[in-house]
């Protein structure tokens, strides 16, 4: 089958980035395996990260490998132990592959599973015609869905919305949430803020164009990044700080300013990653902030995040390429050219 | 009155940090005042750290004045609108002073009061004779409770009881907290963790001493600094971490070590400080951990506390100065010679 | 001045229900007093419900006295110890008077302070020209907004508010809330729903105008009460229930439906009363259903649902009449034929 | 296989509610199944209500069946799919068989499942030599431990433990919670809030002897039921009821007394069954106050369960029956002579 494999670190990100080849096709091999015919997959900055090698010390994967790891599409073939999906249906595959038998997963703790695999990270992901994966891991949605449209919200949107359900108690009524970036994340995070809480939204961006467009997804105040900013937002919270700010970018100083426009007692949430947040602890004790580690949504998250978008609450803003042009993608996200989030489509795919 | 007052700030922490002297006493100035004749005085380290002058950029403090944050004694005189105490009266005096009217006194945050003084770090505190206060921060007591025996845990342990009640949620059966450095705050943490949690507590400090303490205290297992001694806690934890780390240092090093040894989806309590906590944001979002500040505690963490006391369920081991001793005192706590707590006791206080 | 007062408990709640009498003026009594120059006072079901002689053994209040606890207007004169209003300051007037001392008033549960007073319930209240109540029950309001606008989100408002905002944590997308009554609080308490939470709205009335305004406050399907009721809402819960019911009638059998439409694990929240909640505890415990009770909200709530107004997510649908009208306006509300909150103006109120 | 059947619904729970008979030995029929030998089945006061008819409505059960749901032993047979178990294998059962798909599952709410059943009570249970059970069911434990020792925590020790631990964040240091009925549940309930919470705890029976056991096992109070205790109880919580009355009876007056004692704000938590709560609405809603179903625990509330008796904060107080002298037991149980939990030994059941 059509693959996109990575075989190389690079920090450079090359153009030829990935290697579009023809390999075998992924096979059932326990019970409760499914085979998902792939739709759409999403291209997320974490594969720019991992391209990079950023991820190789925590993964320690071999090369070459599949990436992707937002997928969608439809159930192909399913182990003998599956009764959940079956050929045919239409499903939005959870990035983990978790067991159900462990504290985490048995406590709605799914992400932290004790024995879970992370396709397109640490084993064969979506960009490719096939995917396996596991009876757990897939979310049966109406068939009238197109996996083209939904795909990047299996982990983009899934981060996005899970960092924002939870900091709900923390966003009641006259509080102000700060949206750092207004990306492929961030433009999922300022609709699932709207959707779950009465918070004033300010969107931070360097882009003059993001921030019209967030606008529309429901920003109440827009700031541009460049000199001053961070005092025209102090400004905006009454010199205090947002009760949360939610950092997308989590590098180039981002980390910085997300701490420093944070209130007493408020929360910075980390979800996008590259560089160091570094605070003297007097900072933190004498304020009583917090940091806020973010991974991926449990499942029932990416089943609620699912009926916000059928309610219309959250869409998605996309750029789609077929998957023989993921590298154009990748060149494209990596210089800011790509607006919301990039989709890839395998060869033949098709609702 | 006799008080003992910071004139310099000196990093160098000098034999005569502070001149014991013969100043003017307090007066009643507003309604809701009132005036405690101090029993004990507390010393903790955060009268070294604002001798160093670590807190003269938060504060803007003018020298000289009285330091003393952990006051202990009786009701001297009143102002015209106080109805809770009386002359007389045993008190606990809450460190900080609140308006009881802005957004956080009313939801039970009152050590964010929008309005707060803190009598020994940004006002004339209670290494004195006499301290104004205001009607708010005081607890009544039991006339047979003894000031000299409670007075440290107005800071000290309030801030360690804070701590650990916020981690409630976090800590039940099965799980494991570390406690780092097992001092003045850290002895008080362990008591308040075996009374109000199920969690195997883990015990470190560099001194063989205070960790045979610690045991007593309610440690199940204790460890010394030391080469490989983080290896030994990954042991303890299954190679996980803990699942609360509280850090009572938070400077030389314990910063670092705490998040190290904080397990995925865990929490690293920052209580003491003085040094950086420096993390990459990777290792924050992919292990979705968290840095928490800790300040003081509220008003009711503070008749809590009293209560755990007043079960026997909490105790103090403390060294005893008269206040002209203070000198001596803080030497003692900066050198590692001072045992739990050190107290001081007014020229002339008795029960 | 002209007041509006009870003489006389009858459950038959007769044409002249109070008496509009001429009082005298109330006065300072104390140094954190205000008086407020009443603009407007709601007319609430509990004001019946107090005609009716329900309360009496509650407060053992003595007749006559005036009713009123939903007040807005301006500060007129404030004790000496008054510092955060000032005369002629627009205010909202929490309902309960709190002493600010107690745990559960330094907890953030004011409603449940332990000297509390409730005036126009266990107290002079505000259908007068003039109400004295205290500094810490005044919210200061932009000086453009109208008594008459918002005087009825002081109690009603701020009671169904409270409920709502309890309930957040259980309305997470994909849940279902049934609100029993599109009346006074309940057309409040759509509108909160709909600002906080995600939640799909079934709204219950026997009045088929009321459903209709359901629509437009934000009810996404309405039922009208009548035979078979109750299975429709099964089918529009999937034969379940909802996670939350919230009762704002709690009489004639709507505290029976309510329970019944409550699914597993869900909350059957009482807010209207009058009648008796009558459950076997096997149902309880095999279902693990809880009922919970709502009392008027905190202050901080209140700010909260001030926030809310402003921002136009809330507003009141109102019926106005002079003062001296309450007994048409008690008439009306009791044959229900007052839509939305019943408002009375005082002599010579003004902007 | 020796087994203890229901044939007959009888209120009068006659000598000879169950027959011991030989009956079929279970067999693997998933690939999830576990065949488990019993070394010990709890019996419950759940298993006279069954007798008695009360769950007929509720689970449609055709008779005969074999009762026992507090089932420990060791792993017999397994399903092919079974990787968390193996032959040998001592075990402790969750009484629920759950899907591990639907979203209660995958919440944390395993006893809220959507596809889960109870043996014992809606299928063939444990009073028998063998029982079928699933692979997600089974707690491994070290093989040192006695099922006849720890079984009834199966379902008694679970639920008693499970109430508990939702109640920690309302039982701070200075609260007070009511245990009613020091029985077979109550007498773990006291253990698990002595080992959760610093409350102090006050436990009413009307047997001396249960009261006598009580405070060994750690109330801090005690107080035999009979005309005026409830007057005592409001006195010893200073008139104002306590903020947790856990009611392990249900029936027989104690419903009602719950809620009497129970504290404004508090919690009247409905763990026994049998009769009927009715409260006046106005009663809920001027006092805020709330009742809680409780079902049995989940997994994790288990697995943490057995923690704490591992670490000897809770243990059983047992009376042992060999599993054909089942009808003894009963009528012990429900004439009151039965001390703590009966526990019935099949033949040839060994360590």
């Amino acid at each position: 089958m059509q693959a996109a494999r990575l075989h190389k670190y690079d920090p450079s990100i090359p153009k030829q980035s990935l290697q579009i080849e023809d390999i075998p096709e992924p096979t059932i091999q326990g019970p409760m395996d499914v085979i998902v015919r792939i739709g759409a997959a999403g291209l997320c900055r974490t594969d720019i990260h991992i391209v990079e090698g950023q991820w190789a010390p925590i993964t320690g994967m071999e090369l070459p490998y599949v990436l992707g790891h937002e997928n969608s599409g439809w159930v192909e073939e399913v182990g003998p132990g599956v009764t959940n999906v079956a050929p045919g249906d239409t499903v939005m595959v959870h990035p983990l592959i978790t067991c159900g038998l462990c504290r985490a997963c048995r406590a709605g703790d799914d992400m932290h599973c004790e024995n879970s695999a992370f396709p397109g990270i640490d084993s064969d992901g979506g960009m490719a015609q096939l995917l396996r994966t596991s009876a757990r891991s897939c979310v049966k949605l109406d068939p009238i869905l197109q996996p083209k449209d939904i795909a990047a919200l299996a982990d983009a949107g899934l981060t996005a919305y899970h960092a924002v359900r939870k900091s709900v108690p923390h966003l009641y009524a006259g509080t102000k949430a700060v949206v750092i970036g207004a990306g492929g994340l961030g433009h999922i995070g300022i609709q699932c803020l709207k959707a779950l809480t009465p918070a004033e939204i300010i969107v931070v961006d360097p882009n003059e164009k993001a921030l019209a467009l967030a606008s529309e997804w429901g920003a109440d105040q827009t700031v541009q990044v460049g000199d001053g900013y961070l005092d025209t937002i102090m400004e905006m919270t009454d010199g205090k700080g947002a009760e949360v700010v939610f950092d997308y970018v989590g590098e180039r100083g981002a980390e910085d300013d997300a701490w420093k426009m944070t209130r007493r007692a408020g929360y910075h949430y980390v979800i996008g990653y590259g560089g160091t947040v570094e605070v003297p602890t007097i900072d933190i004790i004498s304020s009583e902030r917090n940091v806020i580690g973010n991974l991926v949504g449990t499942y029932n998250d990416l089943a609620e995040l699912m009926i916000l978008t059928a309610q219309g609450k959250v869409s998605l803003h996309t750029s789609t390429y077929p998957l023989d042009a993921v590298n154009d993608a990748i060149q494209d996200l990596n210089t800011g050219n790509l607006q919301g989030r990039g989709i890839l489509i395998p060869e033949g795919a098709e609702a």
